[in-house]
């Protein structure tokens, strides 16, 4: 599976170097790791050393990079080098394996359960009653979908998730192994002798070209449904609580949390290990700084820090000065001092 | 499944509004959501502007929220919504769908093992040796139970759970999907050239009527047993190391965890994300803030926030005066100068 | 499956008590848990009380502990009881049920895989194109191995575990219930109207004797891989990034999370609940104190805490001042009063 420099420089409608046809690219690689076969990358003036003696075949170069004037390695020069290099990984992306179109004879799919054209159900998956499955969605083996729970097109959910009875999820959402959606929403009453559950009679709504990774959670409403919008990409290990409303295009993080009824706007993004309180709210484009707790509101476009969370550069003030406080406790003794020695000097 | 606002009203013991047999009611919803078969509900003034704005049906109030007086939506007035609410909701729950009692013929139950009375074993479901499960217990599809595991009677295990051998899981308990229940606790002593694997020999222990989230984990223990008391109800992707003991009633919150040894009285309260140390103590009612760790020990009834966590009313004083750290440092140099210069002019 | 004191002794490489060899051991426990025929443990003398009243049959004790001198229980001295402890624990070590070498009838083995002496594949189970399992490796129930992805020999993979194709497993090597590993990592770029997908074509490499707990995540790299090194344990719930590199002898508590393409080298610890940034490095032997944050790097044997991570001694110098700071406003305070004052009554 190579291809040619040529044509990988056509991919990115970049000027291919001299010779490029001839020169057989196998795979991308790190600058450092790369052998004669690989091409490789360079973003950032910090990694010109790594350029300088690399072995790669070719480098795609971010155009405002400053190249030493006799490199001598071939470059594709390009105005953002992540994103070619992202286009370049699809075409060398190996096939992931895939369960093939129809339902696996291990599988349990209800008989009032619906496929789309070319849906595959892998070995050992279980789909429930009325449920249904888009066009070419895939279940990978060992998946859970509950009655009633709908599929868009081209979605594809990896092994041993589960998805419970009545949610909804859109077209190409990607679930990652092992995660669970739709399972009760953490709600209890203190009824004088034990903690009585509130039933939690909601669902999950999940919009079009969501991601979420593995042993996530998200959990279902207490009613009404808890909603992950549109592009929204989630990462492994988050919880996503009852009722809680995310919005389109947002990025979350390993490891955060948002708890119950919070809404986050569009293209919110929550650091890793973030904590958003219940009820929180977080205007459109705001940003929670990694291993921060938000109490109560970040007001659009703001990035917050801290926890309590603040105004990120309050919270670079006060980390600035924390170094100093032990210091400062010594001076203001020595002030104290220094004053009474004074007055005692004038007989005050 | 509609209810008529009258039988809501006796089911809540409370007087029925005017007409209140003729009006049907489909759902519980929010106020800003339900429509005009949807009962809702006020728990807090602060929500009367959509009180006035709402569409339902009728409307749940707690008794001391003033109401304007020209309210025409029906209401039931009632000493706490929210436990109000909760009770009529779970007469609105759609059913969960289960497997039907008895062995799923895609399932393996040890030969050994035994089923009580209408216990349910799903689809692809693992019973190991000498396991028994109480009368009614349900095991949803892809779950685990290992050798020796004993499960009460009206248990309910959701998808993909992995409970191990030997562990003792009480009545009326409830793992949601994907939690692992079980496993080996994190223990090694070097031996020189490597980590020594400390053997985990003991097991869990889950008491009556516990309810566990997604994607948490409860170890073994090294010896002995792991503990969840009585009614203590844990969140999602939250861990509870090898040797913890929880007690009775106590509330865990999402992605808190409790390191080896650490002992939790009765009704403890962990925040979300929250970290208690290996060996500490929290006594019976404490309160640990969320995105706090407990290094060693909260006194009973005690609420302590912050890492380390520290009594919650001086960490909130910390917290206020942490701002004008940096004003300080400046007020400092200043009196600095201010008292050279008297000194100066004194000729000190 | 009891053992005679003298026999525990003979193990230990210590001097049997008198009269040992008559001496039924049938377990271990804690001093105060301890019953007739148990074995207990002393390691520091906090815990000599508890070793008064046990009532174990026998006691490994610390050399260095100070005994009453009328101590009557029979004694095991050793240089250190940890490690004798878990000795003996293995002992006692009831056996993990494990499914028979072979393959389960219900797995589903492709049949261009292959399976060293004595592997065990068991209920369940899905094995993909390719793959290879060593000698002696178990899959507990509902188990995925994806296409091509190799595992050495002597692995345990407990159940419900999924690993995607193309990984590579070392020898030794046990994953816990629940856990993902080769889920894509998580990367996007904005495209000016979505989160265009970075594919992860990479893969993950798991050295031997490598040990990784429950609902953890290993993710596979954006290319080459993702690294764990040899001997290197990881507790629950832990987020192990894409292109992360973990050097050997690492030990990372639960819920701790690595972010992408950091770097650990050889015997680093992170406490509970700690974060790595992308890219930051951590030094060999260095030291990430439980719920920190690293951002940029720790040196070699440093020892880190807080967050944003600084070197633990100056932490603590922080923590310290800290509950002083707003004695301290009010102390400046009261300086610039008196200062004002003195200058008033000199006339300044």
């Amino acid at each position: 599976m190579t291809r040619s420099l040529a044509d990988i420089a056509q991919a990115l409608n970049v000027p291919a170097p001299a010779g490029a046809a001839a020169v057989n690219i196998a795979g991308l690689a790190m600058l450092t790791e790369a052998g004669e076969t690989h091409l490789s990358f360079l973003g950032d003036k910090r990694y010109l050393p790594e350029f300088n003696a690399t072995r790669a075949a070719a480098v795609i170069v971010q155009r405002k990079v400053p190249l030493p004037p006799d490199t001598r390695t071939p470059v594709l020069l390009v105005d953002d080098a992540d994103l070619a290099t992202a286009r370049i990984a699809t075409l060398f992306a190996p096939p992931v394996p895939r369960p093939a179109p129809g339902v696996d004879p291990a599988a349990r799919v209800h008989p009032s359960a619906t496929l789309g054209e070319h849906a595959a159900v892998g070995f050992n998956c279980f789909v429930g009653a009325r449920a249904r499955l888009g066009a070419r969605t895939i279940l990978h083996p060992g998946v859970y979908v509950g009655d009633d729970t709908t599929l868009g097109d081209d979605c594809e959910i990896f092994p041993n998730v589960t998805i419970r009875e009545r949610c909804t999820v859109g077209h190409r959402v990607i679930v990652h192994a092992n995660t669970a959606i739709g399972s009760d929403g953490f709600g209890y009453r203190w009824d004088g002798s034990k903690h009585a559950k509130i039933p939690q009679i909601g669902a999950v709504a999940i919009e079009d070209d969501v991601e979420i990774g593995s042993c996530s959670c998200v959990d279902r409403a207490k009613f009404g449904v808890t909603r992950v919008g549109r592009d929204t990409k989630i990462d492994n290990l988050v919880q996503v609580a009852h009722n809680v409303v995310l919005g389109p295009h947002c990025l979350l993080a390993g490891q955060s949390g948002v708890a119950g009824s919070a809404k986050l706007g569009a293209g919110v993004m929550l650091g890793g290990q973030c904590a958003v309180r219940d009820h929180a709210t977080m205007g459109d484009g705001s940003m929670l700084a990694a291993c921060s707790g938000l109490l109560d509101t970040a007001e659009p476009k703001q990035i917050v820090s801290g926890i309590p969370a603040i105004p990120h550069r309050q919270a670079l003030r006060e980390q600035a000065a924390l170094p100093h406080l032990p210091e400062l406790r010594t001076e203001v003794r020595k002030l104290h001092a220094e004053l009474e020695e004074l007055r005692k000097s004038l007989g005050k």
